[in-house]
């Protein structure tokens, strides 16, 4: 990547970027957004904007639960307690000046990511009808949580790191700000930051400014926006969406019942063709098939098998290196297609020799969560 | 676990234990353990034989490239080179003096476990027909392979860990002893270990005594036995073992050719189906299903659904809760088997909400490695 400038660490250095900023910062989206919901604001890129390393800040995939809060850098402050030796109370400038500057590149994707495939085997109501878009890549820049909580010394009996914010959930019963946690191990890993900067440029007030969490690896769902209180205790958040919403339940359990399946945290290995768009017309003979794969976890991926008969056979696509153990991967093969309608399908491998499942039917859950199975589109060759 | 006495800090203290043997460890074998080939000896449990947490040495499958060597513990010594600042040459007493003991129960598995299934969908010449037996787990007991590394001091190039042993397999080419490496972050990890005991007691010959080396999650393959040598470099290790054998190959691709594939470590989520026992008959009505998953690679199996219609209805199991981060973890289920043929599928669900693949088509591969389709097994209700 040469479009931030770097220092020969690999980190880039905004400097006090982001405190120039007195106000809230303004964001800008593309005009063509798949607009699932204005209020709470949900919207997910069109594939084109999902091929390339960074998304920018403007095509970014935005999952909210509540308003957009208006939040002041010049004003906020974050808030660390519980089971800690220290409570901290820090603003922007103490998280600047007082722990050294992170930068990461990490793919963040909500859990619902590809939830439409699993509503065409059943139909799960009022949830969002993501397509492949609810994932996006951005370089992030900020301070490790785990010098933040070195700082405060978390106490023997803390397993459990709790995020709090401002966002005012109605969905949520009872209506609750948004919040979620980690487990302490986690939240203690080197990749895990509080980021005040995405893409070199201040974090938008849309994407979670002044501050938000960012947790490689997990679902979006974690990488809680608008932060301003880090708890650390002994057992997992009890908010909302930690306890039963963003759980995976099997295909007859009552979501509205607590304690149902498990609480979603680490993502599995998926993928998604991009181009071709589905439903579309294509010229027959070869044509360029690109997709992302994103292993998660720290995991990489090896390998995409790419198919024009549905699975009966299969070739090799070009796989990017990984840009870090945080990314998605792109990859591009060339399938010569035959005139009439066509099923391109897809199934990428991580470097454990684990493959994606072959069917939505077999990940489909009441919630529409975490459908990794291997992506199909049609297309009308001609 | 109460079998073993343990200290505050649950480690357990051997003591001096492994040298109280002046010889060789001997070691042997249940009489109904399902040899595949005496010379080199290769051999896994009947399933009964799974259904514990912790496998008897006599019953711990044994998968050997070469014949077993004779190492008597009072002169055998461990070498340390490579990109090290200080090289290091310790013995048995060296590693039991210098460095903290550690003791950690881990899952072994071999790559090819389970390989029967994929003969089933296509023959693959001269690989040994592994059932889903080739899997076991023991309490290891040693010292970090991380403090030994320390002490030794890798240099800013080390990437790799390479380990030497003095097995040599005729079946390589060229002949070679058998050797391989796993990644330095790997190699530092907190779990991987240099074991001298095992089950509380000397680590017998046939199982690398006086002392292997124990990598948790990846394949057994790299859990080098007789351990004689310790290399940090900046490569893979060029043994056979690891540019050539244990690599997971696309279905079309030629085996003898170098570099096709990847090398395998990490492993994937799979489990199998322990009772009833496969191609067996069972009395018709309420029938308890057991058996093994293992999510490896540090993950947590926390669903397994079972299905006695091939995978139409499915049941949930009950699962072990993890005996630690690097077990595998038992379930069982109660499914009504009405009277005829009857199939029984099983499926195991990780804590990042990946499931294992449906088809062993879909896992084939040209050397047979790493197969964790949906276990099933036929048997006749009567």
């Amino acid at each position: 990547m040469t479009f931030l400038r770097r220092a020969s660490d690999g980190a880039i250095h905004p400097g006090k970027m982001a405190r120039r900023n007195a106000g809230a910062v303004m964001w800008g989206k593309r005009d063509d957004m798949i607009v699932h919901q204005t209020e709470p604001f949900n919207a997910e890129p069109p594939p084109a904007a999902l091929a390339g390393l960074l998304t920018m800040a403007d095509a970014f995939y935005s999952r909210n639960h509540g308003s957009i809060p208006e939040v002041d850098p010049s004003t906020w402050r974050l808030r660390v307690d519980g089971l800690v030796a220290r409570e901290l109370d820090l603003s922007l400038a103490d998280l600047e000046e007082r722990f050294p500057p992170r930068t990461e590149v990490a793919t963040l994707a909500c859990a619902g990511n590809r939830r439409a495939e699993l509503m065409a085997v059943r139909d799960i109501p009022g949830q969002t009808p993501w397509g492949p878009g609810a994932i996006s890549t951005a370089e992030w820049t900020g301070v490790r949580l785990a010098d933040v909580l070195a700082a405060a010394g978390p106490a023997s009996g803390a397993a459990h790191i709790a995020f709090g914010a401002p966002d005012v959930a109605q969905v949520a019963d009872p209506p609750q700000p948004f919040g979620g946690s980690i487990p302490l191990r986690k939240a203690l890993a080197d990749e895990v930051l509080l980021a005040w900067s995405m893409n070199g440029q201040p974090l938008p007030t849309a994407h979670g400014g002044p501050v938000r969490v960012v947790v490689p690896g997990y679902i979006g769902a974690r990488s809680v926006k608008w932060v301003h209180r880090i708890t650390a205790q002994a057992h997992p958040s009890d908010n909302y969406f930690q306890t039963l919403d963003y759980r995976l339940l099997p295909p007859d359990a009552d979501p509205t019942r607590p304690g149902e399946g498990f609480a979603l945290g680490p993502m599995a290995l998926t993928s998604a063709i991009i181009s071709p768009d589905a439903g579309t017309s294509v010229a027959a003979g070869p044509t360029d098939v690109i997709g992302y794969a994103f292993a998660a976890d720290g995991r990489t991926v090896v390998r995409v098998d790419v198919s024009r008969d549905g699975g009966q056979t299969w070739v090799q696509a070009s796989v990017d290196d990984p840009a870090g153990p945080w990314t998605w991967q792109h990859w591009h093969a060339t399938l010569d297609l035959p005139a009439g309608a066509t099923e391109i399908t897809a199934r990428a491998w991580d470097d454990a020799g684990a493959v994606q499942p072959e069917s939505p039917a077999t990940v489909w859950n009441p919630m529409g969560y975490g459908n990794n199975s291997w992506p199909r589109i049609r297309v009308e060759v001609r």
